[in-house]
């Protein structure tokens, strides 16, 4: 019997549409052969979009993607600076907008250093975390405004929200993650002895969570110091859990970690199923190089990697992440195209079936 | 003519002493000789204190402190998890409320990798860059609150304010930062996408500022952004100005590129002197190492650096300078103990006059 799965595509700008097509042809790839029938829908949303029709996201559109079982997303945003796109805010209508929409409060970026990848750090060691980062509240809540702007008496506020709702549906999300896992450990970040107040809430769900899994070993790090130990000491972290800001910078460095913001994958994560979660690389759109064949499509295909996980076709996303490792593990960072190196990872998937070393 | 200087000292709590100690040690080598007399107060305070009398930082003792110089700072903060320190908060009412109500608004961390210094990265390069920090605004005023406390219906918010009148000064002493150095570039970094109000007060006053300091090549990056930058390319950066938070994040990150954080200085300085400005090692109080003689003094020493800049004597910073880059130099990471580092260094400190190079 075929399963059909319904995916909403969104390729984006600049170099979203060139790594989203290698992205589906790999999984085009792997599925081949399978009972897995996909069906595809394309929504062309972003920056271009923007200028072309004024809209960023309509309300059919929104809700036509959310009938849909996932959300492939490439990147979006225009060239910096770019004053046609000053009135407007792609990222907070568009993609922030899904993320808050459609509750994606597990924000799940896996750290790897794959063998054959160069790592900036003089002594990686093995590299091997996931940060689970909060998608939902915190500082990206949108609230805040602007007194008196453009006046010498302005003032602006940006208001963190934090909720325990919000705050303990993650955290559990992240022990779970931490439970399937090896070495069974959790380490939470904040800014506790600064922001006291968010903190207090973060610290009270942590330890009211952990007493559900005494066997998962929690410890804290501030912020601050955490950037310090993710490039002196990567191979201590298994699980990270933190708040959307803390998050998002800490995974932009682990990205960087891990060998680059073109091997950095992505699941905004709806755990709950009540709307489709969405996989998109940790990287932008960077027009400056677009429409070259000149991008990495790697992080894009290892977020496809977790929409198949996801999906529940877990062997499928090994698969896929065995071809990702025997490629870099024979290529390295030799300076390829993006359609070759989407052609070399689909040479390296391995027959269904095969058993997998440490995929 | 002698010129009297008044310093208050505040070694604080863990390793705070030890590296003041050798601060002072090498501050009084350098002053050898000159017509500059010190005349020190030492002040007790931090999580030591707190436990022994419960005070924080008595009025009394913060207008005394008011009324020097300049302030030398060491670390405080007690053992993480204590409890008899979880009502207390040494960071917030000691050293953040200095900061604040000495209108320390540019808290300045350079970032120089030295010869014969380690880094943690691959390939770093020439590594010279400041940060200039925000210091008294941004999501460190303690705004916001908790409500239902303990409840699952518990919010809790953190309001990061940013005024104008904060935003220009520190900008603007930013831009004079950036002309007094060869390469007349200033980075500013936010995260103006997702904060858009408090960024787009960023964005304003960055412009206006900018447009009285033509010469000077600014670009912004996104904070998460940065940080990829910063362990790919440091030497790229000359200048950086960035929000309280934001601060605080990159120079921690910042000092494991400059070859750790215990090399990393900073001053909290009051640009306008009606307050005293306030010197520290960017580390902590290092609870787990302390009295051991292990904690490296130069950050604290580099500071006491910053210091003598700050109150006009520049050519006795550059020699305390010359003696650590000599030190280095000549010792590179070589396992000693805190008062042998001191002790090395002012075997190093250039005779008075002697010309420099590259202090
Ligand atoms: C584009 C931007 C809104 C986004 C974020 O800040 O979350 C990006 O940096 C990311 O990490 O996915
Ligand atoms: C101790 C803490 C309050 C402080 C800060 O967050 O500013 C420290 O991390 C720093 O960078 O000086």
């Amino acid at each position: 019997m075929t399963r059909t799965i319904k995916l909403a595509v969104i390729p984006g700008d600049g170099i979203g549409p060139e790594v989203i097509e290698q992205a589906n042809r790999v999984i085009d790839a792997v599925l081949a052969g399978s009972d897995v029938a996909l069906e595809r829908t394309e929504f062309k949303l972003g920056a271009e979009r923007f200028l072309a029709t004024g809209e960023t996201l309509p309300e059919s559109e929104q809700a036509a993607i959310a009938s849909h079982d996932a959300i492939l997303f490439g990147a979006v945003g225009g060239v910096p600076g770019d004053p046609r796109l000053r009135s407007a805010n792609i990222e907070r209508g568009l993609l922030l907008k899904l993320r808050f929409d459609f509750e994606h409060y597990a924000n799940v970026r896996p750290c790897v250093l794959f063998p054959g990848v160069d790592s900036t750090l003089a002594n990686p060691g093995t590299v091997d975390f996931v940060v689970v980062r909060e998608g939902t509240e915190g500082p990206y809540v949108g609230n805040g405004g602007r007194l008196r702007p453009g006046t010498p008496a302005e003032v602006a506020t940006e208001v963190s929200v934090n909720t325990a709702f919000g705050v303990e549906r993650v955290v559990r999300y992240a022990f779970e993650t931490a439970k399937a896992r090896p070495r069974q450990k959790l380490t939470w970040v904040h800014k506790t002895n600064v922001l006291v107040h968010a903190g207090a809430t973060w610290q009270r769900v942590v330890e009211a969570v952990h007493a559900e899994y005494p066997e998962i070993a929690v410890d804290y790090m501030h912020v601050d110091a955490a950037t310090i130990h993710m490039v002196q000491n990567p191979a201590q972290f298994d699980v990270i859990v933190t708040d959307n800001l803390f998050g998002d910078i800490l995974t932009d460095l682990a990205g960087a970690i891990g060998g680059g913001i073109g091997l950095a994958a992505s699941g905004n994560i709806n755990p709950d199923g009540s709307f489709p979660s969405m996989f998109e690389p940790v990287h932008g759109s960077a027009p400056d190089i677009a429409g070259q064949q000149l991008a990495d499509p790697t992080a894009a295909i290892l977020s496809a990697g977790l929409m198949l996980d996801h999906l529940g076709l877990a062997a499928e996303g090994d698969r896929l992440r065995a071809a990702v490792r025997a490629d870099r593990a024979a290529n390295g960072a030799a300076r390829r195209s993006t359609g070759e190196i989407g052609d070399a990872i689909i040479a390296e998937i391995p027959a269904s079936g095969t058993p997998l070393l440490g995929a």
